[in-house]
């Protein structure tokens, strides 16, 4: 058709590459959708050393672009948990604190076990799958060392200039903040005196070690050191599990904290395996014996989170958050991670539709903005309620896990009856309706977006 | 076959004569199962003015025996929420608190309306529903002024001696304790002296009145009185519903109390209207001209449940409790009842097929205790997780409406974010699978039975 302007290809700009503004943009490049990711470090790093995925995460990130899911297990991924006789992984919990046995001074009770399904919790280092994402990706689509000042609104069709503090400056049709908890975009959008743009301490530590697999067998015995494990008690609680091809385990210990945290803006600080030891020298004894193979220094950090002041929204015009950006959760569900996954994968399906808005229709760069905008609208509809729950969920997870009741032997029925509550919120986190959710969001969106009659008549 | 007594029948004791002990029996007597209550009172009357049931406890109602839901129907019992145009019900949460509008200062803000479903919840006075119930039974199965004293086992084969105050007894062949909160069954199981025996002040205080429609509809409008209605707000909140065909409201009150409850055993006191009127002057006009319309003096109830000491265990032998007696629970879900009711169902499947068991093997006598005990230890395997996890939410969910971030308008925004999981934990009481219930108890009691031959064997 002669006459009409082909501007229908939309530009996004992912400000952020940690695993979920990698992970979107592979999405939208296997979708033709045009994506440049602006990295404020010099190298693209994660902090932390594992990160684990629901199965139902994976299959997000296998709808999006194969390619995520191949870099993941290149990254050498394995499921955190797996009987010898039974395919599925499972999530138990112990009593890490009481009834212990003089004739089995091993034992310990296994309170609840839930099975998460076939590799139903993929773990890995997070390096590695950083490394093997970017492989999938074109060079010229990650910039590095582009810190982001401000977002600037362009010209009357909404295009929106980046300006990073090196002075440079980038163009793009949108704005995606996958900027993590520390977040500037999320900043730039509510204001930087604004509580809700920032994290907050959520009163619990974490030490974090890595222990060889034959001390960890010899502590804890084969099964459990080889399997994913909770042991919860009064004010604490560990969660460990195999990494690095069952040669060592990951162990982390959480710790109630009654102070407020006093650095700012630094959550590490340094820390000692006496520290864990003094705290904990009630705790069954082997999990005192697990302690003693932590190295003799080790990091204390701080659980930050976005629980005391969640985001009215994700969205702004053109410009929204997802992921920790959007809404930072403490790790008791080891669901983080896979809750930016689902988002990626609903600001994938809304960006192939806004392509499609602009193929067949005339007038492109005004309406590109309203789509886009509706868009953004759609995500935050369709993200805002569950991601905001599991922030909310995860702080509840590790309220029952650390029950003071557990050390009072008249309160541990009272203690015990937690489970069900925490096998329904691991079963919804583990069971999203991920189709539900493409198949909403096309329909909300359909909804929204900028009709051509309505370009024509002048109404948009 | 010549030489086999039969003693296949079995015969029931439910001390306790209110709504759980009443249905339970309805139950019994239409599986043909012989069954007698046992009430301390001398008349059958219900503490507390109105009850509502969900429509999946009607079912289970149902299912027991049909007559049960024409007694609660012809009790006057009515939807406690129905749009005209829309035969669903709906619980309304709304703000009581803040987020007024000079321009209509009886806008208040709905804040989570979930669709319980078609006659979602079902209304009746307890007294008329009580009364009903009673015409559907034989005469002779219900005995007045029987205050239990104890319980005895009499003989090899289990059978039970009830020995009431009164110096009279009765014996049964298993005895279910459906004595409500302050059971006597769960005293002589567990012991006086145990804390789980006797249920504990939940720290929240409940005022109830009945308004007239027309005083309702003036203060809140036609469509908040002529349906169910939450109002939320810091420490305490209001649940009204229409009652008495349309022509009243009854509305509960309830309010944060940080003090322990001085009163052992008495948990009405006096209070007045002016109690309310202060405690409560801060909140939206509508909510305090309400207030206006109830009675200058009223009854302030403490609120207790089974919340800090749960029971570890609803059977001994042939021994049970169902209900309040097991699970006593705050009435914040509306679902205590109907907990019962699912409890019913389950102890009259179980009935059934001990009466089965009985029917074609030999050796009743000692059989019979035996497959008593079995389909007891199946009862609790079924219900106390359930049950339990209900007290424990129906706490929670008073915590949450009553969050005080409502106060606080930096807060509301966190404070909203609870209505994912109040819908969560709704749908879990209001879609129970009973059908599966009644498969798996079937299941896991023929697991349990005793065997013929075991009988045959000397095994049992």
């Amino acid at each position: 058709m002669p006459g009409i302007v082909d501007d229908s290809s939309v530009e996004i700009a992912i400000v952020g590459g940690g695993i979920i503004g990698l992970v979107l943009a592979a999405g939208l490049i296997k979708n033709n959708i045009k994506v440049k990711v602006y990295e404020q470090a010099k190298g693209l790093r994660e902090i932390g050393a594992g990160i684990a995925f629901t199965s139902n995460a994976i299959q997000c990130m296998n709808l999006m672009n194969p390619g995520i899911v191949s870099a993941l297990r290149s990254g050498g991924s394995v499921p955190s948990s797996m009987d010898s006789n039974d395919p599925n992984d499972y999530v138990r919990w112990m009593d890490g604190y009481n009834q212990r046995r003089k004739d089995d001074p091993s034992y310990q009770k296994l309170m609840c076990k839930v099975n998460a399904g076939y590799r139903g919790f993929e773990g890995t280092r997070r390096d590695q799958f950083l490394e093997a994402l970017v492989k999938i990706m074109p060079q010229e689509s990650v910039e590095l060392k582009k810190r982001l000042d401000n977002i600037e609104e362009k010209g009357p069709d909404g295009k929106l200039q980046l300006n990073f503090s090196d002075g440079t400056c980038a163009h793009a049709d949108a704005v995606i903040g996958c900027d993590g908890i520390k977040s500037r975009v999320r900043e730039l959008i509510f204001g930087e005196d604004n509580p809700a743009s920032h994290s907050h301490y959520t009163h619990k530590v974490v030490y974090r070690a890595l222990v060889p697999m034959e001390k960890a067998i010899e502590t804890l015995g084969e099964f459990k050191a080889k399997n994913q494990h909770h042991h919860f008690g009064p004010n604490a609680h560990f969660v460990h599990y195999p990494v690095a091809n069952q040669t060592m385990i990951n162990v982390a210990v959480f710790m109630s904290d009654p102070n407020e945290w006093e650095e700012d803006i630094v959550t590490v600080v340094p820390g000692s395996r006496k520290d864990l030891e003094d705290a904990l020298a009630d705790w069954h004894p082997c999990l005192q014996a697990l302690i003693r193979h932590f190295p003799e220094k080790l990091e204390r950090w701080a659980v930050f989170d976005m629980f005391d002041y969640p985001l009215p929204y994700y969205n702004k015009g053109n410009i929204c958050l997802a992921g920790d950006a959007a809404h930072a959760s403490s790790p008791h569900h080891g669901a983080g991670a896979g809750c930016g996954i689902e988002d990626a994968l609903c600001l994938c399906t809304l960006m192939g539709q806004v392509t499609e808005t602009l193929r067949w229709d005339p007038s492109a760069a005004t309406r590109k903005h309203a789509a886009l905008c509706a868009a953004f609208e759609v995500f935050d509809l369709m993200r805002r309620t569950r991601s905001q729950w599991l922030v909310n969920s995860s702080r509840r997870a590790c309220e029952l896990y650390q029950q003071p009741e557990w050390g009072d032997e008249a309160k541990w029925t009272k203690a015990e009856t937690c489970f069900e509550e925490l096998r329904d919120r691991s079963y919804k986190i583990w069971r999203f309706d991920y189709e539900d959710m493409i198949r909403r969001s096309i329909e909300e969106y359909e909804k929204r977006r900028p009709a051509a009659k309505d370009f024509e008549n002048g109404m948009v």
